[in-house]
């Protein structure tokens, strides 16, 4: 019976089945050849107890499916010992409207299509031969990222930044799984000195890197700064770079590093092409191994669509069913 | 396991043990003393085939939950077998985050909270008798209108304005089940001869009822018109009104007929007042049986938001868990 409801231990079966950083890839196309449709996300905000609710929703034009992302995040959750994150996706057909099937995913594929974009800017935007690896923040996403870095990039050594508070264990074992030699650090400029692909992946609302600390020859992915106010880089680093990447020029001009590169003076929106026209071979990207590149996400919606279409259809061919 | 899935024998279980109208009332009441944040819906249209889904939500401050409601209507559905309508009722609870409920309700909670709406403004803007209740409209909204003006209303004379191609049976059956005498006819003339109770439940876009046939001591509710081009009503109608009731005074800005009067230089703003105000007695309503009283509903979130939570309540209650 329609729709399939999918909860969370199905969804990572159906994943191990899934190429999340093709569907990612064809997502960013779609998205940057004006295909997808991704009105304003919805909001609702509470005050007490504090959170926040977001609605997110978009289709691919012509597609089999859309997509309605519902996310909340309520901070006091965690002293009720429930998750701080909520949420759900919620698969429609958009040839008759039915639901098809819910994906009670608790965030983890947003992680997921979101790790799977880190490692689709270190595939094209990358130097040749990646030397050291660094990242910022032992989250779960900075988690992810090593297992979906590892897939793209043959390098092996990696040095993550975490705060002295940070819990290290669980991010040793995960990037150690996925193979990784793992120096933790809390000095950025050690991360800057070592490495040519860095990746942030923090909450930081003031700037972790400084431009003078960033070496030529440096890709940079920051994942962390989806709002007006987060920011991970310093915007001079933008500046200095030779190709600025966004994953949306639309919700760049209000979020992001490069949100606040503009805001600041720093640079102009002509520097900036679209993820997807670089994976299309239609913007250029890096074109040598000096110079700087920095790729800035703040998240689509097109991603959220590619990533839960890829696992409904791996379910369905594995023969799950309502 | 949360969330609950709520399929439509269940809901019409739950529905059994609920009083909409108080639910209703209560949720204008609240509504109109602005405890309810109601952002602008979220839309996404599809040409081939066409189609639309929209996205309403809605918290009431300080309440348990909040709402999701994604509804979709795709035209070509009929042909295939399909319900043109497609609706879901999402809850969640508004002090962690976490879905309680999903109800696959197919729309048709909509339908029972609009037919609530209805009973309310028979209930505090019909004259004290009522002679005969006249209804536009034999679909599923002209239907179940009768259900709920039964409980509010002593008068079983109804008459139904119908056009010459629609079905009738079930109208028939519905009312008659309801209690009522039914004459059916096509001319709306008879109608406003004969009734000063009218109930407008089509999605017609052009006027049904004329100013020169509308007698004074005569309540309409309009409810059909819920977008900017639909109407029912002769705007002169609402400017011969003597009293003039939204159920929403911002979104009567830009739909219903309401906006069409205040369009065509009819009336402005300042004659409407609002639903919930009138039920809390904070505005005047109808004063006397001679005045000619016009409520024009063009559906606010929070009837979602109060007839979900009525129902996931009986249902709780009921022993219904996940």
């Amino acid at each position: 019976m329609k729709p399939l409801i999918v909860r969370i231990d199905e969804i990572m079966e159906g994943l191990k089945q899934v190429d999340p950083i093709q569907a990612i890839e064809e997502g960013f196309i779609a998205y940057s050849d004006g295909k997808v449709n991704v009105p304003d996300p919805g909001e609702l905000l509470f005050e007490d107890p504090p959170g926040q609710a977001h609605i997110k929703y978009g289709a691919i034009k012509g597609d089999d499916y859309y997509v309605v992302k519902i996310a909340s995040g309520f901070p006091g959750n965690t002293a009720l010992g429930l998750s701080r994150i909520q949420g759900i996706m919620l698969l429609y057909n958009q040839n008759t409207g039915e639901p098809e099937a819910f994906l009670l995913d608790n965030g983890y594929l947003t992680t997921i299509r979101t790790a799977a974009a880190g490692a689709v800017c270190a595939k094209y935007l990358a130097p040749k031969k990646v030397s050291r690896i660094g990242v910022f923040g032992v989250g779960i996403q900075g988690q992810i990222q090593t297992k979906f870095l590892a897939g793209v990039v043959d390098c092996r050594d990696l040095i993550v930044w975490y705060r002295e508070e940070d819990p290290l264990d669980e991010y040793l074992e995960t990037a150690e799984a996925a193979g990784f030699t793992v120096t933790p650090t809390c000095d950025p400029g050690e991360i800057a000195d070592s490495c040519n692909l860095i990746v942030t992946c923090t909450p930081s609302h003031k700037p972790l890197l400084q431009a003078d600390q960033v070496r030529p020859g440096t890709h940079i992915t920051a994942l962390g700064s989806d709002t007006p106010e987060k920011i991970e880089l310093d915007s001079q680093i933008l500046a200095d770079a030779d190709v600025v990447v966004a994953d949306s020029l639309l919700q760049s001009r209000t979020r992001g590093e490069i949100s606040q590169a503009t805001r600041a003076g720093k640079i102009t929106e002509e520097k900036v092409v679209e993820l997807g026209n670089v994976i299309a071979g239609k913007s250029p990207g890096r074109t040598s191994d000096d110079q700087l590149s920095v790729a800035d996400l703040t998240g689509v919606a097109v991603q959220d669509i590619q990533i839960t279409k890829a696992v409904f259809k791996a379910l369905q061919q594995g023969g799950l069913d309502a």
